[in-house]
């Protein structure tokens, strides 16, 4: 499908895209380029036949996509490093998990030769790094493709081609909406999860080690986004601030009426507030985003 | 170990207890009583070979150990069953999630030839029903045990047993340190994945399809505790209310204070917050409380 494609980044994402396109067979080659020289110590031991750099110049020359799996901070620089170094007509894409704020840098470079077509594929895990990545991380999960204004038609079809060929859903979304969307299914969830699990350890310190051992009845399930990449986090929370703003006021909004109905031992609105989100899940499950197995027990099928 | 038990409740708690005391014999004969015709008809079907009983005052009746499995809210109309009943010295446990409410009614039902020693195995999944239950559900699980100021040290050591014979730990505890721990490791979780899973699907209407779909990002592992029994869950929330509040106040309390971050882009302190949090998780698998393993990409072993 390409004659070269160029990875930028190669943590959970990235080597993950490295696996599942040598797998796939998406391009005649693949270069990976990651700027710690323990990553590529490690990338260059798993052999994977493929062009491990470490000059970004050089990984960026005449290739046909780059796909940027790097920190969102760190798209300004790796876009100075390569703006050069587009020697033909090239498709760069990401997989950020804001679009607005990374929209505007990339516009502002005002780059020649290159179609911006911005990519998020819904997918990751609790772990980081080039070890914790696997060929199927992107199966059946959903990947949303932005594309910038001047993007051409073909050039938005090839990225969607290459998102299903590592295994994803695709849909075309505008940046904004995007970002909206994301502040309430992802963005949201992490923001409390931190907050829940801080607030449950730093209770009276007595008590810490007897949360951790009793964590089964709910808070182990937190602590597992929970202890997600802090500096990714960081700059999805400074990127999307606004949408995040909005959806925790609207949080705390409901988080009082409950503590109302609690304080006032209200059994009907309990029983209403609780019996709002069972369906949330069924409808889930239905979408093929989840398993309808328990989890909590951990019950051997 | 006795001669017979006593099950009152059957559903996925009880029917766990029914099932892992049928497999590790703890005792000569089990009496399994449900006040849910379907439940009754479902176990028959279920050829334990066990009795299942659909008179609460026979299946009490010459029994060693009584284990109240069923909703908080039923404990005074059990006991005003099964009181005059009694004809023999009798263990009462149970497998509650809150202690202190429901110590003041068996203490003030003042019962004859009764033991109270209260139990709460952490242990359960999203499910509900008899059908859900699985004999290996107590398998690792803390069973925190709380016995009445009058319970005979025999009696306590004969719960625990119980307990660690199913596959349970066993930890005695007061019930007031029981329940400001489990509102922290568990009430706290529950009602704000509640919480979360409301604000994000009430949001604008016409995107909450779109929220369901993108929900792998970190929103679909709330739905999966957000769908817990909500009549067990305002029984939950009514009988700690005290508790609840407190943490529900810290909780709110350090909200602002990330809200307050994000707001002023603050990277410093989002790091700080997103890093105090990442132990915890390590120290949750070293207490063998969940398994390494990523679990959001449901990543393949």
């Amino acid at each position: 499908m390409f004659n070269k494609i160029t990875i930028v980044g190669c943590g959970l994402i990235g080597s993950s895209i490295l696996r599942a396109a040598i797998k796939k067979k998406v391009s005649k080659t693949i270069h990976a380029y990651d700027k710690s020289k323990e990553t590529v110590s490690f990338l260059k031991n798993m052999k994977f036949d493929e062009n491990i750099e470490t000059d970004l110049s050089i990984a960026v020359k005449n290739t046909d996509l780059i796909i940027i799996a790097a920190p969102l901070s760190s798209y300004k620089e790796i876009l100075l490093s390569i703006k050069d170094h587009i020697n033909h007509e090239t498709i760069l894409t990401d997989t950020g998990s804001v679009k607005k704020e990374v929209n505007k840098i990339v516009q502002g470079f005002n780059l020649k030769n290159i179609s911006w077509v911005a990519s998020h594929p819904i997918a990751g895990t609790e772990e980081s790094g080039p070890a914790a990545g696997f060929a199927d991380l992107f199966q059946n999960r959903w990947c949303i493709i932005s594309p910038g204004e001047n993007a051409k038609k073909e050039n938005i079809e090839k990225v969607k081609k290459f998102w299903e060929l590592i295994g994803c859903k695709t849909k075309i979304m505008s940046f904004n909406d995007h970002d909206y969307i994301l502040s309430l299914t992802s963005h949201l969830p992490h923001a409390i999860a931190y907050n829940i699990v801080k607030s449950a350890v730093e209770s009276k310190e007595k008590l810490k080690s007897d949360v951790i051992k009793y964590s089964a009845g709910g808070l182990r399930d937190f602590t597992r986004i929970a202890s997600s990449d802090p500096s990714m986090w960081r700059d999805i929370f400074i990127d999307n601030s606004e949408n995040i703003i909005e959806v925790l006021d609207t949080f705390t909004k409901n988080l009082e009426e409950m503590k109302k109905a609690i304080k006032e031992k209200n059994s009907n609105k309990l029983i209403q507030i609780f019996s709002s989100t069972k369906d949330v899940r069924k409808e889930i499950i239905k979408e093929g985003q989840d398993i309808d197995k328990p989890d909590f027990g951990r019950k051997k099928n």
